[in-house]
C-alpha cells in the first residue's frame, strides 16, 4: 500500500537544497525517488519576469535527478511572491509503499509492530497535461484539456468528488517574444496582448478546468471564451492555480482524504470571502477539529488564494490595489492574506497564491489546510 | 469648557474634500474654525517622492482657510501609504466651547436640558515647533527640541504622563535638493547622505523625543547622535511619528484622557510585539470594554505603527521585505500590520503608518483606539 | 495683432509656483491673464495613481485665479513621468495684445521704434471638448470629438494643415471607482476593464483624432472600436496625447507656424522610427537650421512621445520592457527616450511623454522643437 | 602561443544556453574548456534580490562542466538590470593554444598556411580572491585585497599599468541574513545595515583597489574606510565593479592590448564625465579608427558605467533619480546610460552596469570598447 507524507522546509533563497539534502541523506526520512510533487513559495515578483521559479525547479530537477529520481514526473507548483511576512519554503509531496504484513514487518524489522490500519487521511494524484499552443491559453480549450488532467489526476488517486480539498494547478503564460508567433492581429485574446494580463487568463482557465471536473459548474455555463476573467459567478471552491514562465503545460496536483489512507495527515477547506475573512482560517481548522479532538491536530501548512477585490472595495471600503501602478496588486493581495492567514496560525511559512480569478468568489479564495494528528503518548 | 469631538471620512483622492463639506456645510455639525488636528492616509508610497502628503494639506488649507479658520494653527498629520486593504482617510479632532449653564442652555435651545457632566475622557494638545536645520534632523538636537514641545502640548492640554495614549508627530525629511547645502564631506550624517533613509531618522529622533518626555527614557540613555536608529531598546508605547517632504518643522498632537473631559469619546494603547500580533488588538480593545461594558462602545479609529522586523525574521521564520529592492519595506509593512488590524476590527478604513524606529519594540509598534460610548437609548 | 512667446521653467516640486512668480512679478514678462496653456513634466510615476499633475494643475490654477486670469480657459497639460535625467518643468505659452502703429507706439512708450514686422512664425490654438461618458473613453465616439476639437482649434488659429507640428492633449482615464458606474458584463471594453490600460485607449483615441482631423487617416480606416490600440499602420505624425485622472474631457493645443506672426518662436517636427533614432533629433533640427542659419537659432524646448516598441525588439535586439512586472513600460520609454534627446540637445530639461499609440509608427514617436531666432546686434 | 577570442550572443532568458550550444557544438568555434571569463546582462533588478545572476551562472557551470572544463575556474561577471533598451546578453572570452610552426600546420592541416604573426591585440587575465568575511566587505581590507588581485591578474596576462582598458570584478553583498552573523551593534559599517546600501560599498572598495593597483591613486589616500563611499574624488578610469548575492569572493577579469598577441580583437576605453556625454562614446571609437582606419573595425561590445549624478543635477538641471522611492536610482542610471551608448553605436546589445561609485568621476563613468579589425579579402 501506499502512504502520503508532507514535509515543510524553509529556503534561504530560491536554489537553496539544505533543507531537502537534510530530510534525504542526513535524517533519511525519505528517498529522492518518492518525492511525488513539490508545492514552493519563492522570493521573485511572482508576476511576468520572475525567475525565481524557473531557478528553484532547475535546482530541484538537479537534485532528484542525480539522486536516481525521475525528476520529470514530478510536479512542481512553484508560486512566485512572499510579499509582506510570508516565508520562502517547499512542501514536499512523499509517496512509498509501505508493507502490511505483519510476518513481513517482524521479519525485516525484528520487533513486534502490528501492521498500520487505513484510516480516513491523505491521498493524491497528479498529471502533466500537453504542452498549450500560445492561441489555446486562457481560452475554453485550456478549460477542456485541464477538466480532463484533474479527473485522470482524480482518479489515479481513487478520489471522489467530495473529499477533494484542493486541486493545485501550475499554468504555463504568453511572454512577448512568444505572443509575435501569433501575429497582433484583431483576433488575438486578450491573454495574448499583454504578459501580465495572460497569467490571468492562464489561472482563469485553468481553475474553470477544476470546477468543470468536480461539477462546481455545467459545461452549458461555458458559453464562450468571454466567460473566461469575466463571469465570476463561475468558480472552484477548492482551485489554486498559478502561473508561470519556466513551463508549456499544466501541472496537476490533487489533494483529498480517502478512508483507506496510511498518512498521518488529513486536509480540509474552507472560503475566504473577502481579504480579511479570518474566520474561514478558523472555520478551515475545526474541520480538522471535528476529526482529531481541540488539540488532537498540528497545522502542517494552509494553502489559499488571495486578489485584490475586483470592485475596488473591501467591507464597503475603497481599496487602491488595483489603480497602484507602482505595485502590481497580485503582489499586494498576497501580502494581505498571507498577514491575514498567518496572524491567524501565528506562522509565515504558509502558502500564499497571487490571482484567484475564478477561484473562490470575487475578491476571495479557498482556502486549504494539512494538518497532522497529534501523536499519542 | 471646552469638547473634543472625532469624525472619520473616507476620500477618494487626495484632494477630496466633499466628506469633510458635508460635514461642515451640510450637516453642520462644526464649523471650520474649531478643527484642532487632521490625521490623514493618502494614497502615495509614503516614501521620499509622495506628493499626496502635501497635496491634501494643501487642499484642506485652502478651505479651512476660505471658511474663516486659521488654517496655519491646524496641525495636519498626513500618513503616505495605503497598501494592501487599507482606506484612503481622514480623522477630523475638533474642539469647541460648550456651554455649562442650565439656564443658559435653556435660553438658547428653548428646551429643558441638563447641563453636561464632565467624566473621563478624550482630550488633546497640539504644538509646532520651529523649523529644523538641515544638520539638525535626525539628531539629538530634534529629540529635546521634540521632547519641550511634547511637554508644552501636554500642558496646554492638562494632560498627566499615565493618561497619554498617543502622541502623533509629523516631522520633515532630507532631498537630494536640501542636502547639497550641507555639502557632502564625511562629516555628515546619515539621515543626510540618503533620502529614504533621512525619514527613518527623523521618525526616530521624533520618537526619542516622545520616549524622553514622557519619562520612557532617560536624558542619560541619550549619549550621542549614535543611538538614533541603532539602540532600539530605547522606545516610546505611545509615539507615532511620520516623516514628509512638506514641512520642515515638527507638529505634535497629544492624545489621552482627562477626568473632567465633555468629549464622547475614549482613548486606550497596547503594543504589538511583533508584525503578527493581532491579540494586541484585542487587548486595546479589552481596556475600552473594562470602561464601557463589552458592548458599549464603538472603535471610531485604530492608529498603529508598523515596521519590517529588522532581524529579518518574524515569528523565527525569515521574511524578505529588507532585501526586497522592488518595493520598499516601509510599504510591505503598511500592508501587514494594516491586514491584521483591519481583520480583527473588520474594517480596513484603519490609520497604520510606515517606520516604527523607537516607537514600541523592534519589529512591533504602539497601536491606539479611539471608540466612542455606545449611546443609551 | 495677436503675438505668442514661450518660457520653460525649473520646478523644485509639482507645486513650486516661484519660477513663474519670478516671470510674472518680479521681471514682468508677460502678465497671469495672457497665459494661453501650460505644458509640464512633473515628477510622478506618469501613471494611474500619479497626483503630481493634478496637484501641480490645482496650485497653478489658484495662482492665475488670484492674479486675475480666467484660470479654467488656459490648458493645462501635466505629464507626468522624469525618469532617467528628464527634469521637472513648465511650459508657459503665453499671447497677447501688441500695438502696431506707429504713432500709437510713440505716445505709449516715448521712443522711436518701428512696428514689429510679421513673418512666418510660432501660433497656436486651444479647444476644451466636453466631459466624455466613462463608456466613451477610447472609443471612436472620442477619435471624432476630438477631431472637431482639433479642427476648432486650428480654425480660431488660422492654422492649415501643413503648417501644424504639433497637436498637444490631455485626456482622461478610467479609474477603478468609474468603471463601477458602467458595470462589469461582457459589453465592456478593454479600457474600462483596467486603469493602466484605459490609459493607452484614451491616449489612442486622441491621437487618432488629430490624424483624421489632419487628413493622415480617412475615415474610411475607422471600421470600428477595435483599431483603436490595434491597427498601428494608422498614425499621426504630430499628436501627443497624455493622460491623467486630473480631467474628464480633452484640452487641445494646437502649434505651428503662421506666415504673419509676431512670435520670436519658431516649430518644427520629425518622426522618430525607432528609440534610438537620434538622427530624428538632429533632422528636425535642421529643419531649424534652413530658415535661420546655422547657428542663427536656439532650442527652447523638445517635445516628444516615447513608447516600448510593441514588437519587444528595438534595432533587431529584444528588449524586456513589456515583460517587467516591476517598473510599467511607459515609465522605461520615457527614461529612454528622454535620455537619447536629451543626449544630442545637451539639456535635459525637454518634454518626453509616454504612451504613443498612433503617435507616430509603432515603437517611434513624432518629436517637435520649439526654436528662437537669435537675436541680431 | 595563446590566442583571445570574443563572441557576444543574446539570451532569451537567464538560462538560455541555446547561443553557447551553437557556438560550441554546432559552429565548433571553440571548446568548452577554453572559456576563461562570460560577462552576462541578465534581466533582473540588478539589486539585492536579482537571482537571473545566480541563476545564469548556476545553468552556465553545470553546462561547461558537463562539457570537460573547469567551471569553477572561469570567471563569471553577470551584471543585473537590462533595463530600456538593453538587451540581455553573454560576451564569451575564450583563450585556445594556437600552433606556431609551419611544419606543425602543414601536418595538421594539409594546406601550405603561414603561421599567424603576433600584433598589438586583445588579451586578459583573471583572478580569484578569498571569500571575504562580512565585516571586510567593503572595507580598506577588500580594497587591498583587491589590489593583489588585480596585480596578479595582469602579471598572468603579461600586462603592464598603460596597456589595460577594462578591469572586471564580481563583487559580494550583504543580505540580512548575513548581516545578523555580525551584530547590530554602534560598530557596524555602513554597508553591514543595508543590504542596498552594501552593494555600493563593495563596488567601491573593488574600484579603489582597481585605482590603487593601477597607481591611479595612492596608498596615503586610503586614510580610512570613510574614504570609501564618500572621497570621490579618488577613481580609477578603467574598473567596472558588479556585486551579486551569487558569490562571497572578488572574481576579476583584466582586458588589455598586448603587443605579441595574436587575438583579432582589440580594446580601448574613454570616461564619460556624466550621464549625457555621448562624445565619450565617439572618442572611445576614435581611438579604434586611429589604429585600424576609419572602417577598419567592428564594434564587438561597449562595456560602461552608470550612476546617478549624486549632485542631484545633470548639466546643471534636476533629476529624480535619488529621490524615487519607487525605482532604485541605479536601474534609471542604467536605463539613461545604455540609451545613450546605445543611440551612438546603434545596437543595444552593450554592456552597461549600474553604479560607478569610484570608478569615473561622480555621475560619470568608464568606457570601454572591444573591437574587431575588419577582414582583408
Amino acid at each position: 500500500m501506499k502512504k502520503v507524507s508532507v514535509f515543510k522546509i524553509p529556503q534561504s533563497s530560491p536554489d537553496d537544497l539544505s533543507g531537502l539534502i537534510d530530510l534525504v541523506e542526513v535524517q533519511q526520512l525519505f528517498a529522492a525517488q518518492d518525492v511525488v510533487a513539490i508545492m514552493g513559495k519563492t522570493e521573485g515578483n511572482g508576476c511576468v519576469n520572475d525567475f525565481t521559479r524557473g531557478f528553484a525547479v532547475a535546482t530541484l530537477k538537479a537534485y532528484l535527478k542525480s539522486h536516481g529520481a525521475a525528476a520529470d514526473r514530478v510536479v512542481y507548483v512553484m508560486s512566485g511572491g512572499t510579499e509582506g511576512v510570508l516565508t520562502p519554503h517547499m512542501t514536499i509531496f512523499v509517496q512509498c509503499e509501505i508493507s502490511l504484513s505483519a510476518s513481513d514487518g517482524e521479519q525485516h524489522e525484528h520487533v513486534h509492530t502490528k501492521p498500520p490500519t487505513p484510516r480516513l487521511g491523505l491521498t493524491l494524484g497528479v498529471y502533466h497535461t500537453r504542452d498549450f499552443l500560445v492561441e489555446e491559453i486562457g481560452t475554453l480549450v485550456m478549460v477542456e484539456v485541464v477538466a480532463a488532467g484533474v479527473k485522470a489526476a482524480m482518479d489515479a488517486a481513487g478520489l471522489t468528488t467530495e473529499h477533494v480539498h484542493l486541486v493545485q494547478i501550475k499554468c504555463p503564460l504568453i511572454v512577448t517574444a512568444l505572443r509575435k508567433t501569433v501575429g497582433t492581429d484583431m483576433t488575438t485574446t486578450a491573454a495574448q496582448q499583454d504578459s501580465y494580463k495572460s497569467m490571468a487568463h492562464s489561472r482563469a482557465a485553468s481553475a474553470l478546468g477544476v470546477a468543470l471536473a468536480l461539477g462546481e459548474i455545467s459545461p452549458l455555463d461555458l458559453t464562450s471564451d468571454n466567460v473566461i476573467c469575466n463571469n465570476y459567478d463561475l468558480f472552484s471552491s477548492v482551485a489554486s492555480t498559478s502561473a508561470g514562465v519556466e513551463l508549456q503545460n499544466c501541472e496537476i496536483l490533487v489533494l483529498g482524504n480517502a478512508p483507506d489512507s496510511y498518512s498521518d495527515c488529513y486536509i480540509a477547506h474552507s472560503v475566504m470571502a473577502h481579504a480579511l475573512d479570518s474566520a474561514a482560517v478558523y472555520r478551515a481548522r475545526e474541520s480538522a477539529a471535528i476529526v482529531n479532538g481541540d488539540d488532537g491536530y498540528k497545522v502542517v501548512n494552509v494553502f489559499c488564494k488571495a486578489e485584490a477585490d475586483p470592485t475596488g472595495q473591501v467591507l464597503g471600503c475603497r481599496h487602491t490595489m488595483l489603480d497602484d501602478s507602482d505595485i502590481n496588486h497580485t503582489r499586494m493581495a498576497r501580502a494581505v492574506v498571507g498577514a491575514v492567514v498567518a496572524s491567524v496560525v501565528q506562522d509565515p511559512m504558509i502558502y500564499v497564491s497571487g490571482g484567484a480569478e475564478h477561484q473562490g468568489p470575487p475578491g476571495g479564495g479557498p482556502i486549504a489546510v494539512i494538518y497532522r494528528a497529534a501523536q499519542k503518548p
